[in-house]
């Protein structure tokens, strides 16, 4: 498919005042195959424009097309909507339901929130790691007796920095047998206003609620396969196991980009050398990449040298956010391997997720 | 040992300008036992007053009678220190040399660098933890031919983190097999103007030169025993193993307090329950506890219940920084048992160690 | 009056669960003259125990004989409350009209609320400065036909900071023409939550929705006088003017501690010189110090002489709290001296002037 | 001039793997007019490859053809510099005295040191406000028998922030009479390491070495005018006033962004309108942005109307950190009109600023 000559695909967004709504302003402002159509927020919102409804907090100003549109509410028989033939989905769990009405009024969704992921007819995608997963979609529009709508969603942003990199070490080693994993994970990913300044600023907080179960299943989901004949996931083999995954997350002091210390061992019991492990990171290819995903980033991973990287600050907007970034790989006394990897957790951990798994979806002709 | 009846020891200090000897001052200068007698610093500071050579960096003010008191070298020629019961040393590893200068010159030097902790005639000790390792400075002096003097060492900070409940869990369910740490480090631990502002603000750091290996190192001796006939540290059995640490080590804009999640599994191959965990935790008695040592905390291990704590900045500052805060303790998916640890890196992790070892060098005749 | 002596006041506390709450129990629990005795929050934290009802952000425990109190609603018909002899409000503005509730109800109200700062029957009292404004509570009581009810209010924190130095200077050098101010202000000053981490991490705020005016107006209560026959303040004079006051509020990412920078101009026409200054800044003494009201600072203002003084971090606990910390007193090129002051804003900028206040009222005879 | 036609000019850096030195790279690795050609730095760098030699600092990475560029000693005989059309200069005061050896051999140097600011002979530009005063280069040049070479100086990070809305004040309202500014500066202005953590972690410094004074004489040399004959600057004039200048400068904990508030009064004694000085700010055109210069931003300054902009975070990438941000226009009681204003300091505030200096002297004929 050639960008030049398709036709523009119209796109609404829901929750586009939020914290991952401002980020899908910013990168679907300029897309070469999406258009801005429609904006959904709370009925508090709408009605008014979008420079009036939203507390704009990126340091690039709010695309001059997109301030003066109008906001509407949520709600699939908004007939602006109705036109969209991709609606991306920045709403949190609080006000998932909604997600499904679109979907049943027969739209195509991606999804950020966790309300579906676990659903064992709904993909859960990271793109750089199992976009082939979409297949399962019409599984899905089968049992709800939909020609066009379906559901996909995007997994959690630390489970995503995760997956890129084990993805990569299990297509070259092998089965994973456990990880383990430490986050410290940006402000951000709580949203606005999210955490309260006087409890991070120089301060940790060593739990983030829900946030280890995520990790602990959407990895074996995500690293697991589809059943015979895309039917749908085996959700029974998806967790617990057969990867054992021991997550441990912490909330930092830091804007933007989501820190994770992880520690592998195979399930063959060989120990793949530091140089074997650093080669096969540096040379994964992830399909959208060699799809040619507008906004694929060059490299999926980015292997770092240097001792003291990733750091969230400096390394995050590499590739406009949308790589993970892995360093430190060495031997590890207790599992095989220990490396430390990085992502920007509203984009690529969020809002650059949904649009790259909706690109491969138009590239693959699931979306009309 | 009575404190009102006692004969007050003089001490001194090493590096007293610096960020540990500052914390060593305000500790000691109403201090029951010890008056502070001597106080070392670079020849660029020597003939100074102790508030003219001093960038004092903490919230209470330099005590008054600290502040006229004359600087002079890190000298054991020098009258002052020659009168000292104690020397306490906050010199760091680049001038670790004068603590053994110190020491053959019948001097008892309580150190908190790391030059000397693999010394298989030198105690490592963290208070909470085997202060019984003590006895070996015998062995230490014979060999250097030495009536009075010896050096003992303290613990690296994260060490001293961990080693405290993993002391406890070991005497209640038996050895220790393997340990998985990721530690979240505050600033100060590097001391000053240590860590530049540009490269911690709104940012980690994912790496520490040498902690790694401290840690995986340090935990073997401390956790171990001394030879048969108190004559050492069987330095071989202490590292690597008999316990497997496997430690990843991270720095965050927290300015005091060191985070550890950590995980562990027991020989034994039985995993006991997380009440059963949480009662050996909150049940731990210290020997220098239980001993009256003026220093110890009243709870050598605070337990917490919240989900999410400890914290740094809200909890490190109970009993004087002198105890180890241990928080989330749940199942681990891939070892045993997982849980956070917390302490005051520059008390509890620095000079505080030194000063209750030195109280119970004093309780148990070691100290003259 | 002897604190051995005396008989204990009970005191409740309106708000007792929030941030200024919390700083009133750690200040109040062991008070020589105060005896926690109700605790009042809002209806949704009524019924439970405080440490139950109570997010707590202090880095000091709940004081243990507080832990179990109950909460109950902040109405003066509680039994509890009736039976105090000082309640001390940390409500803030949106329900200040309980304060008057509990005045009506005969009671001793001391207030942190903006609601009356600016009727002319109710003092605005900074204890360090004009405490002998109290007198004028007898024309309120009477005016509200109350026998023993009253309600005094303290004021903005970070005109607090500004009007110790501005009354010792207007003592020595006669009435001030102009004040100019720029504060960099803590979060803490805007409560929990307050501060969205992501609107001030690595940021500043350069508003806060109406300080400036508090600022403005405050400053001419406090550093003018009551009206002949204490029956009120001229508040035709108190603003704007006599004294011209033009400032400028930042929010900046310090936890804890108000920095203002002033700049100020004498009626005279007569330039002190900096020496001066500093000797008149040095040797202020305010009257509750001199009365020896528990709570009141050793010295009102602290001068700093070293030129990167006073810092928040490392100056606010000084006195616990209590103290203006003023430095860099130098020559103005537009008006006649500048210099910089700094305080704590949650302990002498809110609780503790509300305590000190008290004392004072207990040492006059304005509670029985 | 036309970008597509003329000839490239080879330039060189001074101090290159500084803090300033790599805004420099990232600015000219791409430029329209110049191209990378020498690179200075320290005798310990000289040797190295640029990526080996620099402790890269900013989010986006080396430029790949800049990376492998050897680095050469701070000196005029390295042949590539000899053979610069523009040497930039990133170093500090320090090293100040090397740019003159550049300019003597007959180099054009643009600096950002504030080492021959104060000189007669040399101007003191701010690309947005007095571009102009390069005329007194030919001064320089026949005062030093230089047929080529010539220094230019930019201004101090905080002073261009604020002469620019003060630039088009007076164009508008007359001539200054007093100016008040208190600023908050970012860490990066004192370069790297600079500012230690542990110094600015939820604290605030309230002095910045020499930075007042800089405030205070600039303002008056860069909104003053130059002699008669365009020989020089009176600089009797220029300092001090004939504009009274009152400056307070703090460091607070933000990376990248200087904010400051200012208020002023004009030499007329009338007051300007809230809305006519918006107006005068909003319509503010800079030659160097009538000129085409490429890097001088779209708006020299951009006027924030939310009460709470401009915040350096958010505001400082527009414009490729070109712009001046002001916000909060309104009246002061002691003063006429008071603002806050903030600029990128490493952007406009250092690299930014002499590189449209020198795009403006190549547009004027200043560089052949």
């Amino acid at each position: 498919m050639s960008s030049s000559t398709q036709k523009e695909i119209k796109v609404g967004i829901l929750g586009a005042t939020g914290t991952v709504g401002q980020r899908f302003i910013q990168l679907l402002s300029t897309h070469p195959y999406f258009r801005l159509h429609a904006l959904g927020a709370s009925s508090r919102s709408a009605g008014q424009t979008y420079a009036a409804a939203t507390k704009w907090k990126l340091a690039t100003p709010i695309p001059e097309e997109v301030a003066g549109m109008v906001v509407s509410e949520c709600d699939p028989s908004v007939e602006a909507f109705g036109e969209c033939g991709v609606v991306f989905s920045g709403l949190d769990e609080k006000v998932g339901e909604i997600e499904d009405a679109f979907r049943r009024a027969n739209l195509v969704v991606f999804s950020n929130a966790k309300n579906y992921r676990r659903d064992s007819l709904v993909p859960l995608i990271v793109p750089t790691v199992n976009p082939s997963h979409l297949s399962v979609v019409r599984a899905q529009q089968a049992s709800l007796s939909l020609s066009k709508g379906y559901l996909v969603t995007n997994a959690n942003c630390s489970t995503t920095c995760i997956v890129v990199p084990l993805r990569a070490l299990e297509l070259a080693f092998g089965p994973l047998k456990t990880v383990m994993v430490t986050t410290l994970q940006a402000i951000s990913g709580a949203g606005y206003p999210g955490v309260s300044s006087l409890d991070i600023l120089d301060n940790v907080v060593p739990y983030i609620g829900g946030e280890e179960e995520k990790i602990e299943w959407e990895t074996n989901k995500i690293l697991g396969g589809v059943t015979d004949g895309d039917d749908g996931f085996d959700l029974h083999a998806a967790g617990p196991g057969p990867i054992n995954v021991s997550a441990h997350c912490n909330r930092v002091p830091v804007i933007d980009g989501h820190t994770a210390c992880v520690s592998v061992a195979f399930q063959s019991g060989t120990k793949p050398s530091v140089e074997e492990v650093k080669k096969v990171l540096k040379g994964y290819k992830a399909e959208v990449v060699e799809l040619g995903c507008p906004s694929a980033p060059k490299e999926s991973i980015v292997l770092h040298e240097a001792q003291d990287r990733p750091q969230p600050r400096l390394d995050k907007d590499l590739y406009a956010g949308a790589a993970v970034h892995v360093g430190r790989v060495r031997e590890c006394n207790v599992l095989d391997i220990k490396f430390v990897c990085m992502l920007d957790n509203v984009r690529l951990g969020a809002a650059t997720s949904s649009v790259i798994n909706a690109e491969y979806a138009v590239v693959k002709g699931f979306i009309q």
